[in-house]
């Protein structure tokens, strides 16, 4: 049948969502709910569907379509498209198959991300497959499967260059900015290492939120090309590129639970690095009270998964297991947190030493992975890079190559409004508790609002006066700040004795 | 934040959708896909937010609602609502647990069922909870908590009469409509039996979609109230009451994967017996190769879980273990179940035998026990009944009460384009397979065309001849028929031997 399409001139956040008049529904026996598929001229894309009551907001022989649906097929107003019924997908008996707690075949596995990926599956359904996965985790090879599917599934980014340099740090520890301090000196030293990072999902600021302070981030995949083969490295937002789009799908059903289940987690790095090339990769697992993953044990057994899946795709790995047990770096939300990047590429004395230390022992480790250092002199190397300026003058070729917006930490500014936490009580502190700090910096509006969050004054270990402020947390809103003096009330994530 | 409502004139067939325009949602920092409260004087209702992107489809100042909405909240164009955030529901904590395997206190599941009904649960995060409980099933207390609270929230049935009947049956068998048979023996002799039923999830006919061919079965509580009343029983449809909001809205979710949790099964049958304030209640479970359940050995357990969790909420209930290997009567699909049901009624020659004599085995049984026949007279009572026509004549007045549509079974019509499929052998019956006559039924178009379905002409243990009719397919649409070509020839669902 062929339809009218009439842009609705709204966004859902998410789901594809076309909307038909009941008459032609009728017509055609389909009800609220049901999956259809919209063809125009060789793209096709499966949506849900809606129905509209009367005659006024989609009238008969008109197809009406979300902002989603427009963008993703190319369509406007007036556009003719052609409308066909889908079948359930088969993914659906293999998904139960999981629930049901019996193994998958590859091809099994290939179907299901196929189904995914083509968008045949309903928010519900693959919320089915991603909790069966976290109750029931994947096998070795199920996981290797899943991995290779995703990748195979999805846009690649060819480069001539060997090594390609790759890191990933599967967080959980806030500030933590790394990557924007080891991309750089990567570059500089001549290595290659596209970097795509993450936005924020629970934490206060992702990668690619914070480099978005400094720099466009959306890049499309002839970009990113460009820019790595002008500058040697990039920082950008993974999401932007369709380099795993089954990932981004389960990661988006995750989210509402901060569910995070081990094969999945394995198998979306791994795709990521795979999908951009990469030979050479560095993992970065956190560990230890108050991060992601609690126990040395529960890190050792990550890392063997890691180095085991990497290696039957042919990626070198090294893992490294660092101290999660609380918040590297000052700022916490993207501004801050960037501002933080800055001064320590600058070598300004308000760097933070623990965020620069850590950064610049992960670069020494890479330079001499990637062959640019002599076992055990790749920090030294790294030093070197930092301490006379070249690293930062290479992340500023690197953002003006992306759209530069600020090279500048002086030009940042945190939010307007603040609030200063402080000591109830002289002594050493003994603990900050990383999940405490990320909740406030969200309270306070971060990563939505760049330049909210907040700036820590001390470390574990420190002596502090009663009296003497903790950290500062900055809003654009005064409500917030309100909000935030609950929430510290209640968090209590600062251990002084 | 005040605003003006404009009715969208679209059905999303369930989730509760509000619009509003992208200028409005910046400044109370909303995003698509949030959840907002909107409230009209007492009433409340917490929808998804979708973002309109330009000023045309809902301008500032306005919220554009769907249909479920404006139904909901009794709102029309132009009210005036108010709009609030929403936090994130406390059950996300609870139902992470409990996808840890961590078992829920009553107090936890309280909160879960509130939220549920409430609607402060996404489509996927009530996935999350459904998934959990099928793969990890819950414990007998936290069954027994889910389906107190699952009674407690929604409406109740106030009858003044005691004994209160009711019967259920778990389903899985094609044909088997007891119920509408059942239920006017009862009230016929004077029981009071006010019958709730579900339509169709992946049969080819539900109770309520059979009865609706013959009555109205979508009625309020009064009406509901006042039939019975008046009748002593009715068939309607549970749907459109609010018994237990909560256990419609699992259903729901649980619909496309066709999961079927033992606990939610248990929890969803005993609340909603409990919310119509039965007494005594039989229930059906038949078992065997095709059926639902498999094993007389998962029929007992099944047994002793009802009869476990109704006795401690004080219902009394016989369970009856059933053969539930091949279909009962000779139609299925809506219209040719409510005609097989009146030709019993009405002792037609062309009555199925063995829905007669099924339907009047139980009907005796629920006979003795609410007290109008002695220990092993029931059956004779039962038959009694239905061959003085009293039961016929009883049916007519619940029909009537409810608004009438159909009482006799020449007004009924199978649906227009017809398929015989003949038998490719001659020799016995051993097996039809219930599962694949009701996919059939379904592809013809059953239970959305009412007349679509299929006509048995035997049963397990009859002798067939090479090329006689098994079974007549109908459908509305020829495009169907060819369908259920394809359909036969792959399913294989009859044996012989």
């Amino acid at each position: 049948m062929k339809l009218s399409v009439k842009d609705m001139d709204i966004s859902s956040g998410d789901a594809l969502i076309g909307i038909l008049n009941e008459k032609d529904a009728k017509l055609m026996d389909f009800h609220p709910g049901d999956r259809i598929k919209i063809v125009r001229g060789n793209r096709s894309e499966t949506v849900m569907l809606n129905i509209s009551v009367g005659k006024q907001s989609v009238p008969k022989g008109s197809i009406g379509l979300f902002e989603e649906v427009l963008s993703s097929l190319q369509l406007h107003h007036k556009d003719s498209v052609e409308i066909l019924p889908v079948r359930k997908p088969f993914s659906l008996e293999l998904i139960k198959k999981k629930l049901d707690r019996l193994p998958l075949a590859c091809s099994e596995i290939r179907q299901i991300v196929s189904d995914i990926v083509h968008n045949r599956l309903s928010s519900i359904e693959l919320t089915y497959f991603v909790a069966a996965c976290y109750m029931n985790e994947l096998s070795k090879k199920e996981t290797l499967c899943l991995t290779r599917e995703m990748a195979m599934h999805g846009d690649k980014l060819k480069l001539s260059a060997y090594p390609v340099m790759d890191k990933h740090c599967i967080g959980g520890v806030a500030g933590n900015r790394t990557t924007m301090i080891i991309v750089p000196i990567l570059a500089a030293a001549g290595l290659t290492i596209p970097k795509t990072s993450s936005r924020s999902i629970t934490s206060p600021a992702g990668t690619a939120d914070t480099m978005e302070v400094l720099a466009d981030v959306s890049l499309s995949l002839r970009q990113v090309k460009q820019v790595v083969e002008k500058t040697n490295g990039c920082i950008i937002w993974g999401g932007a590129l369709r380099l795993a789009p089954a990932d981004d799908k389960i990661i988006r059903v995750e989210r509402p639970l901060s569910i995070d289940a081990e094969s999945q987690l394995l198998a979306s790095v791994i795709a990521k690095k795979a999908s951009v090339g990469a030979t050479h990769v560095l993992i970065d697992i956190p560990f230890g009270s108050g991060s992601k993953v609690l126990s040395r044990k529960k890190a050792l057994h990550l890392k063997r998964e890691f180095e085991d899946i990497t290696g039957r795709l042919g990626i070198k790995t090294h893992v490294l297991l660092s101290d999660g047990s609380q918040p590297i770096g000052n700022g916490i939300g993207p501004a801050l947190e960037a501002r933080d990047v800055l001064w320590v590429l600058r070598n300004d004395a308000r760097g933070p030493a623990d965020l620069r230390k850590k950064s610049l022992a992960m670069a020494g480790m890479m330079l001499e992975i990637g062959g640019k250092a002599k076992r055990g002199l790749g920090l030294k190397l790294a030093e070197e890079i930092v301490n006379s300026g070249q690293a930062y003058r290479k992340f500023v070729d690197i953002i003006k190559a992306q759209g530069e917006r600020v090279t500048k930490p002086e030009q940042i500014k945190p939010a307007r409004y603040s609030l200063d936490i402080k000591s109830p009580r002289s002594g050493t502190i003994t603990h900050i508790q990383n999940s405490s700090i990320s909740k406030i910096a969200r309270v306070a509006g971060a990563p939505a609002d760049k330049a909210a969050g907040l700036f820590l004054y001390h470390h574990v270990g420190d002596r502090i006066q009663k009296g003497e402020p903790i950290f500062t947390v900055y809003s654009i809103n005064k409500e917030r700040l309100a909000f935030v003096k609950f929430a510290v009330r209640k968090l209590d994530g600062v251990v002084i004795k």
